[in-house]
């Protein structure tokens, strides 16, 4: 039984992670919240006793500077605030980083994205592993739980995967994961998390799983409209994504597919930004000789994601259409969680996208707190029994709906 | 009779320069090219001494590094290289440091755009009050000779005004300065001329000189497709620009407009990147802590304009739709140029729009080297006798068309 909960990172998802924990903190104990500004922890503290979110209102919650980088330093904030349970939600820069400090302390460690390096974007699959997979053995020996992608997309997705496999199917052929956010945000355009990373994933080559081969793909090169439960008729552009990297490896399925919605906007602007090279992850030297990423100024340009949520409405809808054999017969399956952006601004003032991928991490954290998910070594989501996830989601926010076609 | 001639810039607009003073050297003598890059001076000659370009072989051509917002160190050079007239092309923020240098040495002075300052843009009218025209009593008092904008526009089309006034309308009702280039570079999206300055006449409001009055408008809310001599049929964009700041105290006319042709395409990229704020000439931060100007970063992502003109095809046209009364009559006609891509890379190394900019800051050099205009005192260029412009433009490659409706 683990408790006291270190938060890394905060943005959006950490905000949403932090109220979660607090509505949970009398089974997660103590909360910390550390980021590089401890100005930004320090408001989302600032939300959570607004909210009254804190449980147990005598719970600790409070806040550290950190730079996730320094692997030492992290080991010492794990060790001062007594943390045994580490939900990394910074940047995927630092994954390596703050897994090799859970490994230093022996702390549980959470994560909701694929490990990045800075200069390298869309990496030969399998992505995982170039960098979490080569600690296995290691977490291994030590007995370190280490759950890796635990946001709803990569996360509640693979769990999805294993429970059409266990619940619905004795064999399935095709799973195609899809991401569609059907909200209004009114702004002119800006990414619903971190800019940075929201564009790394598309600026390179789509990998796909086909034929239980990978298959590379021009970005944007394949779309369909799919008549999705609650928000209707999406247009969806197969692209590449963290799941396919590890579920490739762990699920029984000639085909695995991620989709994603893109308005015919956003695929302007996008393609604008970069045809004309200012969604590079490399330098580029202007004029006067200062070395600049074009990618960290388009960022620092766009809205803030945790800014989108007040006014922002509409619904999210992920999920994955499932397509295999049961008893003989075929069968087609759509499992999928809708998010109402306005609901999850009035219980943790955040946007929808914050919230799905803010709120699985936390339920990670509960099942290990609770020694249901404390296995002691390293996994993917699906490698989990879904279970107890599926369950413990549809209490916390985010309820699994099932629909049979 | 003035002689020795600085060029200060080694852009696009500068090397076509370079190569006209080599081409009447016998009347300039000496040429200096000097800007923060010798390496780019020095490509500039070897471009000269590729094409043949010197008219006198045995004359000094030869380059100097000059940071021109230093004015004791411009000064030097100007003395050092014993030159009596200087031609300014280097980026816009440079003009009133490179005009005191001037004052300070007597050598007259030359430039083809409006100054600026970095952190303003389209500054309340009329701008040149704002820098130029604070000189011209010292200008006056001391006897220098200072043409303003005599590039092509503005430049060539405020001698248009004139011409007009002088030999075809007792009386003008209107000037619309009409701007396209119907060539093609080939190239996703890029500017004929510096980025930056190119984006900051588009970012702010439009102010044009409507029935005597300034009016602001948005920019890009005005269009008309007009039917140009050669180029055929051309959607422009009521736009601001230098020369209506002088026009409109120099010229007798109700209305002065200036249009500038975009394709779709530019205005969707031009749209798009301006929302976003990267076109913006005030610094962000990046989450890293880097202050930075989006435009100059833009700038640095797109291609350098001097590196457009191998394969750029098509041709620009740019002149003056005046409409008046001669002899009691209406009368309406079209002052124009064409000018062929191809062509001027063939002659030069240049693409047109580096060409048409290029050239009569030169032609301006010989008539204040003929002693035509060594007018000693500052002028914008509908000031000038029109004339000997006109004659000279027909024989060193931008001849003059006249177009009665």
């Amino acid at each position: 039984m683990k408790k006291n909960v270190l938060i890394i990172g905060a943005g959006g998802v950490a905000k949403v992670a932090a109220h979660k924990c607090a509505q949970h903190n009398d089974i997660l104990g103590d909360i910390c919240i550390a980021s590089r500004s401890q100005g930004k922890c320090e408001l989302i503290i600032e939300s959570v006793r607004e909210k009254g979110s804190l449980k147990n209102e005598g719970g600790r919650l409070y806040s550290r500077q950190i730079d996730a980088l320094d692997i030492p330093a992290t080991s010492r904030l794990i060790e001062e605030t007594g943390s045994q349970i580490v939900i990394n939600l910074g940047t995927s820069f630092v994954n390596m980083s703050v897994l090799q400090a859970c490994l230093a302390t022996g702390a549980a460690y959470i994560d909701t994205a694929i490990h990045e390096e800075p200069d390298k974007i869309c990496e030969q699959p399998p992505w995982y592993a170039n960098y979490e997979w080569k600690y296995l053995d290691a977490c291994q020996e030590k007995g370190l739980t280490a759950i890796l992608g635990i946001g709803f997309d990569p996360g509640v997705v693979n769990a999805y995967c294993t429970y059409a496999v266990k619940h619905y199917f004795d064999s399935v052929d095709s799973i195609d994961i899809m991401d569609v956010n059907a909200g209004d945000h009114g702004k002119y355009f800006a990414t619903n998390f971190d800019p940075e990373i929201n564009f790394r994933e598309f600026t390179g080559q789509v990998w796909t799983w086909i034929d239980r081969q990978w298959v590379a793909k021009p970005i944007h090169s394949e779309k369909q409209i799919y008549d999705f439960p609650t928000v209707g008729e999406q247009t969806i552009y197969l692209t590449g994504h963290d799941e396919l990297h590890s579920l490739s490896k762990n699920i029984d399925a000639n085909h695995i597919r991620f989709w994603m919605g893109f308005s015919d906007h956003y695929i302007n602007c996008f393609t604008i930004l970069k045809n004309i090279g200012l969604l590079s992850e490399q330098p580029v030297m202007t004029a006067e000789g200062l070395e600049v990423v074009p990618l960290k100024v388009v960022k620092a340009c766009l809205p803030d994601p945790a800014s989108l949520a007040p006014g922002y409405t509409g619904k999210t809808c992920i999920g994955n259409l499932v397509k295999g054999k049961k008893d003989g017969k075929d069968r087609e399956i759509f499992i999928y969680n809708t998010c109402d952006h306005a609901e999850c601004y009035q219980e943790v003032g955040s946007q929808g996208i914050s919230y799905t991928a803010g709120v699985p991490p936390v339920a990670a954290a509960i099942l290990i707190a609770q020694g249901l998910w404390d296995v002691q070594r390293m996994v993917n989501v699906e490698e989990l029994d879904p279970d107890p996830l599926i369950k413990l989601l549809d209490t916390i926010g985010l309820p699994t709906q099932v629909q049979e076609k």
